[in-house]
């Protein structure tokens, strides 16, 4: 398996491209995306465990469950949730149009929205649109960069990637984009994610990789807490790579499922890294859980807690916080058998073991926790659970994107 | 049941007293309290739900299992907890001098302590000062300020309060003092509360007294979502007001429990009020659940968002994201019944009815929001539950106090 490049547009047989409809009210910036396989793919995605969930979501589950897929259209600037029948008909209205122009059904056009929740869908500009947006498809990397843009929102940095691999002889490609850095909690915070891949494998075979993957990825990041109405992570193979195709499990499946859970991982580091104001990803390994699932939740607690985040921030080794919030996870442990340490590239330093404090020197923490990446290793006891999550800082910057996102 | 003045030393026969010994090195500031009852006192406590329990909490629950209590003893600048068997030491050595200068049993002196996590506590400075520290003891409010200010460490404001009733003809008198500012989390975050009263009861009413009015008030408070491994709510009553002791379930209950609810709800409030860097008040109001506790889960849900609390800082009426902290509460509702308002002392506006957003005047909305205590109301639909639950806003200040908190 090695990293190529060209994004979603890496895999043979699939185009993408991005306009400016004007969603996004005085910027220059593109706000609507499509991405199109020139056959049929099969597709697996997972939504959004809100409640409320974005109109978008609700007609994208309609269009997956009846077989296969061509084509995405994605809108930024207004998530079309909380909107009622008319965000509902204005999201049918968007696979309508999209697959009019791609001359398929509309069936095969699954839809995503992300931006502000409960402000109609100016459904007119996407419409007025349409023809640009095809004519913006393109098969190279650039038709990737003007989707990607396309989808970003407070995001500052584009996450993407792509890898090949072969299966049986075949060169198998994938190429995946991802959007989002506010609201993003493990089970998928407003976080789009569509991943190409020209496999050819069984509807069923998709699906399992892609929930295993997810689950060792995305469902390992949290920002702040926040589960958005929009989340999609949504997987199109339209078997242009022309492999024995996968129907059961076995060396082919193991071997592209590994590839996509790499790609996924790596999307999903790059969202935390690029949590809204972050400023540091945060690494936190847990060891020693009774089980896979407990050192998940108790990796998690540590990531998400406010107090764990503004330390790291302040690059404090707090490490009484790490602590602190392993207490509070819900999980069973034994206190006594603890073991805290910070570590980045300037070193790793030992804060705690058998849950006591050891001595250290301030100075050398500070230098380790001034880099911008940092890992909090814990140690449990001697159970064979472990888990890795990612999470990032909480900084000024936090405050202030968030204290007036819709202006 | 009116209010009163003198805080914990309100009630009949109790004293209390604080002076700076030096475990907040280079502050001026007090940071060691006593709070001391002329005759041996019923007792009952709530303690942190955090695995992890300091030192001081372990001895006290000993202590409180003992039998009466006629002392807390309390420091601040230090937590003494992940200290080890040191730790549990120092916290029985400070019990052991205080009762050796006030001439009671160590079994009956309550310890606390408060501050940053993991390093060894001063005893010494604890010790050397205990003479002094029973030398500061009045029975007048300037005793309760200075205790008061002992205990205090983020936090901004002096939170206390007092109030009387007539059980049976006599008058009882409850006084309260309450720590804390961050990390506070439903079940109980950084919080030191110590309650006295002059009411002469059955230690089993006591205790359940405690619990209905902690569960209604402190339980219902939020900062940040961390629980500490150091919380502690204690109840002292000594007799003194001479009713008939209250000993079951009737009105003489019902009158005392009312009055130490209320006096709880305005701690537990003015806790919020002062969230680390809070800039605001939030209560949420929720009605029209299955049951109270459904409501409490998903009031708190939105409390505790993240993006609701940044967005009430930049008073930005984004009630999109009270919907979506609704939706992932784990609570099942009807989204299409929901209905959102914004209120303040400068007025009230509806922004979303049956789950979809209403047009509104952002000015409008914006004068709402910029004052300093802020209701979010929400109705679910016809169901019997419902809930008040209060928080904070997520400022600027929150990142830069816990960004360097041990420095």
């Amino acid at each position: 398996m090695k990293s190529i490049e060209g994004g979603v547009c890496a895999p043979q047989g699939f185009q993408a491209g991005g306009i400016r409809c004007g969603i996004k009210e005085g910027s220059l910036k593109r706000d609507l995306a499509l991405i199109y396989s020139e056959v049929p793919c099969t597709a697996a995605a997972l939504f959004t465990t809100n409640q409320i969930k974005a109109a978008s979501v609700l007609v994208s589950q309609q269009h997956l469950a009846q077989g296969p897929i061509r084509g995405i259209i994605a809108n930024s600037g207004n998530a079309n949730a909380c909107t009622g029948e008319e965000g509902i008909a204005a999201a049918r209205r968007m696979a309508e149009r999209a697959g009019a122009v791609l001359y398929i059904p509309e069936e095969q056009v699954a839809v995503a929205s992300t931006g502000v929740i409960g402000v109609p869908l100016p459904i007119q500009l996407i419409v007025d649109g349409m023809e640009a947006l095809r004519g913006s498809l393109r098969s190279d990397a650039q038709g990737h960069e003007d989707a990607l843009e396309a989808i970003m929102t407070t995001d500052t940095r584009k996450k993407a990637g792509a890898v090949e691999l072969e299966i049986a002889g075949s060169p198998i490609r994938l190429g995946g984009m991802v959007k989002g850095s506010g609201m993003i909690h493990p089970n998928m915070g407003t976080l789009l994610c569509f991943i190409t891949t020209d496999v050819l494998i069984s509807p069923e075979c998709l699906d399992q990789a892609l929930r295993r993957s997810v689950q060792r990825s995305f469902n390992r990041v949290t920002v702040d807490g926040d589960t958005s109405t929009n989340d999609m992570i949504l997987i199109m193979a339209n078997g242009e790579g022309r492999n024995p195709r996968i129907e059961t499990p076995g060396p082919d499946f193991e071997a592209f499922a590994a590839a996509l859970e790499t790609l996924c991982v790596n999307l999903a580091r790059a969202v935390a890294r690029d949590g809204e104001g972050a400023t540091k990803l945060l690494t936190v390994t847990l060891r020693g859980a009774a089980d896979e699932d407990s050192a998940v939740v108790l990796a998690k607690s540590v990531a998400s807690s406010s107090l764990v985040k503004a330390a790291c921030f302040g690059a404090d080794a707090n490490w009484g916080r790490v602590l602190c919030a392993l207490g509070y996870a819900g999980i069973d442990f034994d206190p006594h058998k603890v073991e805290i340490a910070f570590a980045s590239a300037a070193g790793r330093l030992s804060l705690c073991k058998a849950g006591v404090g050891l001595p250290f020197a301030e100075a050398i923490a500070k230098q380790i926790l001034l880099e911008d990446e940092i890992e909090i290793s814990i140690t449990l006891g001697p159970g064979p659970g472990e888990a890795v999550v990612w999470g990032c800082d909480l900084s000024y910057e936090y405050v202030k994107i968030n204290g007036d996102y819709r202006s």
